[in-house]
């Protein structure tokens, strides 16, 4: 199997190389820059990748089609848009890490993007790829999730589907790391900017919430709007989300929820009662942890979801999308270790 | 003026004499330990105040009420109970910053210290020194808040006080610093364990939530207990709330009432419409930064309440509440600029 | 006492703008931007200043003259140069924090600064401000020392100027947090880039290596070039040099000489034999704090200096050289206290 | 294969557990704690090993010679001496990486390790498993390298096997995270204490001093004492060596020297002229990466040699020495990618 990989200089697009290299199934990762790019080795254009000769060549969608059996973009917002179309018409099987095909309706994707839609058709085509809830195994267009997505529908999922909470009550304190906001420069990230301290930023406006909205939703059609407020942490990789929400379920009804939900996924780990996951437990490998404490006075649950948003959020859930696509087995290149310490 | 301080080795203790050092009405800081303990320079027992040799002598009831105006003690919970009585029977002034004496009942103090209360008298003769809503002018054993319930009271007066939202939705996701946790060496402060990590811990268990109930109840005697979630972040100095709650009011009634409120608040700096504060803005000093964001979907009001765990949400507003008990200005010894960047 | 300062919105400028606020002998601040520039109240530039309204006004050399007493250039290298030719001809007091005039010869400036040299002549009036081993008093342009070479001055003065080492043996390790660097974004201070990991950097290019040299030689002539070495920290505030050299002397004298050298500098603490410093003692504060480690078997002394680069490496001095120049207490301004912890 | 693990509650051992899981010649670790601990699941010692209960047994050397083919000791200093006579006695593999065993002279273990040294006989069977010069293959027991020394030994090995420097000259200036420290809670290692600053500590006096100029003996005998500093990082992986010289050679040969010598080296990446190392390139991975920066005006090489001290430093090198004993490839189980970013 040879696969195609564009956008290998951003971080996600890194970390999914990493594993697409490691992947038992992979035999070859074509790396493809912009069409209008010049090829260049990927030492020259990621200094980390020490020694890697592999050519960056531009993207030209007949070699892809010709050589390979499936593209990965990891590109930014709009990129993908504008270099996908000859794969979606020719069905050619895509994953896509951007936001570009995740919302079905073009202009919820315009209010919160700021951006033109991509074509109708091509949206309604795309599968939106939360790999514990869907398969995409019957689907050429699988966009990938969102990092503050997965750990917020993953952490609602249970209570959401199960009716067990009371869903304009939804309050979601999510947090994340610095790569979460990719490579580019930027005040906020600038370290002396970044390094102990806590900044709030587009609160209730984050582009995730509409493809949160959307599959919660597919749950539960009467979920309305949710509270969610994204604050930058000074760590580089992780998110950890505190989900709120009142309940009339007893404690145990509520950890029974989760256990049964994940039962057969081999990447969400439901903690034992009484214990609450740390973000570092979960850095570097594929794994989403959950924790449920109950608060009996105020009848209200805490869900705590935490995420490597570059693994599990991006790469490791497009990798598992990638396997769903092919039928390979759920944990084949994704048998990973966290960072410890 | 000749003020004592009782604990200067922990963190609390140390900012203290630094503000005291550079207080103008303060001629002398005499330092005290415990009654068993040695004699030893300061520079000895911290090595941080390089060249000090100021004392730490024995504590001396006696001696320190001769030769003192006002004593403070930066001790650990319990340390004060044992230590305080003959200064509480003296009526001679003390101002506490451990959670000994805020809570006036005693079996409420002893559910959530796991220690014998003190005194229930001396419980009843103590007065909260929360600085921006009570005058210690008029009492002469002030209890200083604790850090968190500093940042969550500051954050929730004016929506409490005007009765602007449901009390029964009010959700408190706290994050702070480890210097929050002292000095004690622990494996969740461990720098391999904390670095590049959340961590939660005593999840609505936090003994600085019964004190919080008991200031709201003054405001509200309807507030029914709050949801109060703490997590340790990997910097070291600063406590950020984001506070949620459901309310019928509007975001310009909900800014209004934070202007009016802290009109004449020299601490309390509440940010222009639209702006949140970062945590970084106010370490250093003993501002609390406050920002709202009113959601009109959801209807839920976010507070976010900045401060300096050491400084407004310890030593500074214990140098508040001297100013006040003494009647010196408000921002005497409190000029304090910000870690800037 | 009413001082200009050109440059606020830079790092070293905005500490140098609080040191003057708190400073007895400043009653008025006033602050200038580019001549080019639009007015604007300083908290819109720089949004930590919050609530502060003081404009900073396009730079007029005649404004400054008729209302203030001196001006302070807080500016990027090449834009001192560029601004202050008509207070230097009117032999108005500047105090430079750039590097522009600190070097007397123009062909070693443009060497290592890689822009043109200011007038020779201007370059010659100019006094390297090394707050320790010079007087300000009688000059008009004061180039305030780079960060680096104030930490390495103070740590090899003894030595050299006592003739104690092998002054071809001289290797100087140094490291540097990220403020060092500016507020200008670069990848190499993207905290993702940053935090977890040191970079080297200009191994010996650093431009702060020719005034060290400038200043060694004029302690003794025959010191050679020294090696110098800088590495990025993941950390903000604070300089760590190392100095390494060959030595016939005894550890008493070497001790001895550091004593004695300081014994009159309050800036300066030399700590007790076997004693090292730790960064974070300086930072916030104007000291630096040597140590001195001989090795019998090797015969090199280590000696380790610490200072906060945006105070004793750029502020802090700038305030001591403005005490000297009006003669003010030596100390006037500057008794801040630590970050602890 | 099955083989036998002490001390997987350590860094050293959690990670070199993390290896032996996925190396494909290995079908069962064993894991043993000291002999008169309790059994428990390895989930209960280290939280972080969520769900993985294997049992954590008390060593019995009768069980582990039974039933595996090797012992790997991750046991802290002196622990190991206690263990291991019964595998030296009964010539049964063993790969420790402590550092009990590394030094062959008693005398020398004593005067560094303040500890009694195990016995003579047992000293001088050890081979020091330097694995990038030594050959792990004919030897029973392996006496792992210390992650100072394999740093500082792979950036002086060419200079020293090649006599192109003054060895009367070298200074090493070592830098490490904290989880070189290993999990004991101390104040060096307290957060609040580490944050934001740098400690030196051990100058001169580091235990992995004695194994390097043992190893250096035995390339040149000429080598007389270096001058070894090591400082504490604010990060939690990895070590940075900046390693001086005075040097006769030039820029040419000094690379040359390099490149050769790790030529056939599949860990040991030589940068390419002009490029430096940064710490980060290597954490995850059992990479050493090393940069030459030659000073022709001081006659000064600088290296600079960059590891993990987890995986290069300690279990990977152990890998290393696995793979040799029993004839594996040489890179089986270590093909490991760097954290990105």
């Amino acid at each position: 199997m040879n696969v195609a990989l564009v956008g290998v200089t951003g971080y996600s697009g890194m970390v999914l190389y990493q594993l697409l290299q490691q992947h038992p199934e992979v035999a070859t990762v074509r790396l493809f820059g912009h069409p209008d790019s010049q090829p260049q080795p990927l030492m020259a254009a990621v200094s980390n990748f020490i020694g890697d000769q592999t050519l960056i060549e531009p993207l030209d969608a007949a070699v892809v089609m010709a050589s390979c059996d499936l593209i990965f973009f990891a590109t930014s917002a709009g990129v993908t848009t504008e270099l996908a179309t000859p794969f979606i018409e020719a069905d050619f099987p895509v994953i896509d890490l951007s936001g570009d095909y995740r919302l079905q309706d073009p202009e919820t994707f315009t209010k919160w993007y700021h951006k033109p839609a991509p074509a109708t058709a091509a949206l309604q085509q795309s599968h939106y790829g939360l790999a514990e809830f869907t398969d995409a195994a019957r689907h050429n267009y699988i966009a990938n999730p969102g990092c503050y997505a997965t750990a917020t529908l993953l952490g609602l999922a249970p209570l959401v589907q199960q009716h067990l909470i009371n869903p304009a009550s939804i309050i979601v304190d999510a947090k994340s790391g610095t790569s979460g906001a990719g490579k580019k420069l930027a005040t906020s990230t600038h370290f002396s900017q970044t390094d102990e301290n806590l900044q709030l930023y587009k609160v209730n406006q984050h582009q995730h919430i509409p493809e949160i909205m959307q599959q919660l939703k597919v749950w539960d059609a009467s979920v309305p709007a949710i509270q969610f407020t994204t604050t930058l942490l000074p760590l580089v990789r992780g998110i950890m989300d505190t989900i709120y929400a009142k309940t009339d379920a007893t404690a145990e009804q509520l950890h029974a929820a989760f256990a049964e939900t994940y039962a057969d996924s081999p990447f969400v780990r439901v903690l034992p009662v009484g214990q609450l996951p740390t973000l570092k437990e979960v850095v570097g490998t594929n794994y989403c942890d959950l924790g449920i404490s109950y608060n009996p006075v105020t009848h209200t649950v805490l869900v705590v979801s935490v995420i490597d948003n570059l693994v599990k959020g991006a790469a490791g859930q497009a990798v598992q999308n990638f396997n769903q696509y092919f039928g390979f087995s759920a944990t084949a290149g994704l048998q990973l270790t966290a960072v410890m310490p």
